[in-house]
């Protein structure tokens, strides 16, 4: 029985159990819970369960914690106009720039590309994060905490095509207009002023630049976001 | 029976149906996925369940994608000297900064800060954040991704009372020697390199700073995470 199991793995010194059930066989998940066992996690066709059997409290780490949002602030550095939209489905109107949920395992800047194509048929190309927020117990993220990361992208067409299922508005709009307008959410503000900033004064002063390195073990690359550093420091050993 | 009611909302034109399980009644989830039913996620004592009826694929927002790791370089200005530690369960031993896993709900700055007093024993304020990476199907977090953010510190004690469980050394060792040495971990190296430039030539060079906003419908506040704008483009109206 999974009770003497539970007994025996205590005389025995362990200090976790991990119990896998492939969602069919859901009932002993049940079986577990009268144990002592709750949910890990759970993900389409299994569920994860643990039971701490250590001193204290658990010490076995957490699921995933946050989801990652990613926005554009595609700007048109010929006419000085940035992309924005409005949301169809918002009671009070406010521009802000097109934007939505990473995909699992799909890179910042990818999203940041991809979600503004699908929202405004817009292309463009990762230029730098300009911002993140973090939220925590997020309306839409099911009680987790989001990231919020907007990017600087460059475009590379001009047509817009919006989304009619999710965007109300579309438009290329004066970026200082975009910085003194009411009719923006504050993260949106904050981010025009920025931007405004680094088209005015070089966007040096605003970037936070990618450099991608291999990663030690599994001979795959990582991208790093930070400022740029002068090549005397990066290539000092 | 289950059959009938999602015929029923199929036909009724619905697009998605949710299921709440409690653990002790799991054998529930089981009988709904033989209706097509899979896990959205499950947490503690209770599992969340779905089925996608409307046109193409599902269009339901996904879990939770990402863990958060937090780590503090802690720099003593009148030293020139960092905090860093040596990991106990490694194969080989890197200096690296002191962090760790953010826990639900918790701040960029609060995890750093907690992780490096946890770790080191040294108390800290938070200042920057330095450099964020972003990596996926990560070994430690269940096939999720994983952002890994690096905070500078501001020590306020230097009395080092490392965590001997986690840590094998630690050590006040010089900036410049850390930006040199070949025994760090590469994000160590480049943030060291990073952290040295903005010792030497000023931290305005190498901050991302942070900036408090009120969120528009929760009354709560948020954090803003980009480069300092100045004045004039601040206030602009």
């Amino acid at each position: 029985s999974l009770a003497g199991a539970v007994a025996r793995w205590r005389e025995e010194g362990r200090v976790a159990v991990w119990l896998h059930v492939p969602i069919g066989q859901s009932r002993l998940a049940a079986v577990a819970a009268a144990q002592g066992f709750a949910f890990h996690h759970a993900e389409q066709d299994a569920s994860t369960l643990t039971l701490w059997l250590g001193e204290g409290p658990s010490r076995l780490p957490g699921y995933a914690t946050h989801q990652l949002g990613v926005a554009g602030a595609v700007l048109n550095e010929c006419t000085g106009e940035v992309l924005v939209v409005q949301d169809r489905n918002k009671s009070i109107n406010m521009w802000k720039f097109p934007g939505g949920l990473s995909n699992p395992g799909e890179d910042i800047g990818d999203t940041a590309v991809r979600e503004v194509f699908e929202e405004t048929g817009i292309k463009s190309e990762f230029k730098s994060i300009l911002s993140i927020r973090q939220q925590h117990k997020h309306p839409g993220a099911f009680g987790k905490s989001d990231m919020y990361i907007i990017c600087r992208l460059e475009p590379s067409s001009f047509t817009i095509s919006f989304c009619q299922q999710e965007c109300l508005r579309c438009e290329w709009m004066d970026l200082e207009e975009l910085a003194r307008t009411k009719h923006a959410t504050p993260i949106t503000s904050n981010v025009a002023k920025l931007l405004l900033y680094g088209y005015q004064e070089g966007f040096d002063k605003i970037d936070i630049t990618m450099r991608e390195f291999p990663a030690v073990y599994t001979g795959l690359f990582y991208k790093l976001f930070h400022r740029e550093l002068p090549e005397s420091y990066r290539n000092m050993t």
